[in-house]
This record gives C-alpha cells, sequence and structure tokens, in this order.
C-alpha cells in the first residue's frame, strides 16, 4: 500500500460503544504508531451565534460538523503528514485558540456518528466499520452518561433523544450501515470483534516495518 | 489456546455468499492447515423413505439436519483428532458408505445455514460470522445457480423459495444473526471484510507455529 496513514473508520449510533473500541484498540496495541481521531472535534465554531442559539442546534446533523475540514485533515495524515488537529470547547459550543498537533501516524482510527454517511469520507477510509447496537442499549448507555457521569436532567436527555438524536440516527446513521465492511453486533463488549479488528492491525504494523 | 483446532463458523442465508468466502479463505492461505466443514454433508440419511417422500422433506428444516453428529465431529476436530467425515448423495437424499477422513487441521471453517441457530454448535464456535446479503439478492444468485447452472426450472426454484427457504430463513436463519461475533455486508465480494478474516486466521496459524 502506498499510503503512509491508513484509516479506520467506526461509526455507529451514540450509545453503540464506537469510543470504547476504539480506546480499547488503542490501548491494547499501546504504540505511538496509532492514533484515533474524533468527529466530535470538527463541530462548527459556533461563536458568532448568541449563546442561547448555539445550544438549539441540531449536533446530531451532518451541518454541524465541518467534515470537509475533517476530510482534508484526515488526507493529510492518509499523506504521513503532520496536522493541526482543532480543540473544541463543548461548554461554550466553539473552537479553542489552541490546536493539537496530530501525526504521523501509521494507522488512524476515526471515530463518530456520521463517518459512514459522509460520501467525501467514506471514499477515503481504508476500513469501514459500523457499531451496530440494539437502540433501547445506546439510550441506556447514554442515559448513565449523561445523568450518572455529567448530571445533567432525565427530561432534558429525554426531549434531546426523541428530538434530535433518535431522528437523526434514523435520517443518516442507521442508512449509512450500509455502506461498512464489517458491522460488529453488541459494540464495545464484544471481545471477539475487538480482537479480530486488532489482529488487523497488527497485520498493518508489521507490514509498515518491513517496507 | 489449549484447543488444537479452532472452529470459525460462517453463517447466512443460501445465496448469500458463504461458500464462495469459505472458499476464498481457504484457497488465499494455501495451506492444510485450514479446512472446511459444510453443514449440508449433516443431512441425515433418508434411505428409509420411499424416493417421492424424501423430495419433500423440508431441506431449510434444522430437523433435516443430523447436528448432534456435526457437533460431535466438530468437537473431535477441535480436539486435533481425525474423523470420518460422511458424504452425502443429494441425488437420492441419502449418506453414502464411503467417508472422507477430515484431520487434524488447525482452522476449520464451518459453513452453512444454521450455524449460528444450534445452540450446541454456536456453543463450541470459537469466530462467529454471519453473512448479511439482501434477500432479494440471494434469491437472484438462487436463479443464476439452480436454473442456469443446474438445469432446475423457474417454477419449482420459485415454489421451494416461497414454501420452504424464505420461512426457515426468517424463522431460523435470520434471527441467528444476533449470535454472531462480526456480520460481513454484501457477501463474497466484500473483499475488506475477506481479507480482515484472513488476516485473523494468518495469525492463528503463526501463534500455532509457534506454541
Amino acid at each position: 500500500m502506498s499510503k503512509k496513514g491508513i484509516l479506520i473508520g467506526i461509526a455507529g449510533a451514540s450509545g453503540s460503544g464506537k469510543t470504547l473500541i476504539a480506546k480499547t484498540l488503542v490501548e491494547s496495541l499501546s504504540t505511538r504508531r496509532v492514533a484515533v481521531i474524533q468527529e466530535d472535534a470538527y463541530y462548527k465554531d459556533l461563536s458568532d451565534l448568541p449563546m442561547e442559539e448555539r445550544a438549539k442546534t441540531n449536533f446530531d446533523h451532518p451541518d454541524a460538523f465541518d467534515h470537509d475540514y475533517m476530510v482534508e485533515q484526515l488526507s493529510g495524515l492518509q499523506r504521513g503528514e503532520i496536522v493541526e488537529h482543532p480543540v473544541y470547547d463543548y461548554s461554550i459550543h466553539s473552537r479553542k485558540q489552541e490546536t493539537k498537533r496530530v501525526g504521523p501516524h501509521q494507522i488512524i482510527i476515526v471515530e463518530g456518528i456520521l463517518i459512514l454517511a459522509i460520501p467525501e469520507l467514506r471514499k477515503i477510509l481504508d476500513i469501514k466499520i459500523y457499531i451496530d447496537t440494539d437502540p433501547d442499549i445506546c439510550l441506556l448507555r447514554r442515559l448513565q452518561r449523561d445523568i450518572q457521569e455529567r448530571g445533567r436532567n432525565l427530561d432534558s436527555v429525554l426531549k434531546q433523544y426523541q428530538g434530535t438524536v433518535r431522528p437523526m440516527y434514523l435520517q443518516f446513521v442507521e442508512p449509512s450501515k450500509r455502506y461498512a465492511d464489517i458491522i460488529v453486533p453488541r459494540g464495545g463488549k464484544n471481545v471477539v470483534a475487538i480482537d479480530i479488528i486488532k489482529s488487523k492491525i497488527e497485520q498493518l504494523l508489521t507490514e509498515g516495518e518491513e517496507s
């Protein structure tokens, strides 16, 4: 393969276990040659809008992300370059001044709900994975995370779930499953699937050493 | 792993591309250490029935197979043993007198529509794969195979499809997808998925050499 960085996309619903799988892979491989890039870092900067307007944004819609910028940076990483990766401040929905230097990496795991829904992103991904966790389990995890860990209230989480998370899942995320090369059921607890993906990455790392 | 033979199950609808994937894997690995076992070889011997009765059997129902015998032989292969594998004569729906000596093999790919639908089979499989091809594409392939290659007529193929293939798919095959470790969309043409599975097998073969 002439590419210097190999892009592995991991898509799936919010709460499906994408982040856990990406983290598990990187930690188990324990090498600087593998990095994770999150779609969330490419949320559009909303600092031009008044604060109340920012919070009303549909953060599950493709328009909330700067996917062009994401494709540009991922293509750079694929060519073996270093990029100035954006850092997002979720509390005020805007991009920080500072950036994070990323690259070069031999394997770049790209993780986010719409990774397979955007044709330009799909086109550059070398391996496309979709995490297919039952929707009730995704909601359950979201409730645990947003209420128990982040201290939000039940009413606001359920309102957001019904208002944007679920409709955008049905419109964009679920239909993108059809573009996956492999589908992983049961999310982060599927140790056999994680082990299979890990084997492929280890093989790619070994080939990289030899070439 | 203390097992001497590792069982990799590949399930999916008739026409999904299971057989092609199993064949592609074995041929690309080109080693005696990998073998394929087909569920079809374990069809029950119907020689006690009159010929017209045999043809009326529902060959897509679990009862048509001797899964106990299959589990027994697969467990033997898993322990590194040699087994006398049955040979089936499809034309008269009965088991031949002759058997085929199989084993020992380091990797045994087990392929069939009900591989993941039978709890006892599921339990002994080390890696469970489901080939998830759209049903219309499965029907299309079945038509090409049965009419163009095997010379059957359209009416009989469609009657069998509506009478047993489709209802048994809905009742047994499709629900068994939930037990898979990984799901492969698009069947035999999914080269990225086949390559990922191949990587895992190559890793297992290397580990076997070292131990």
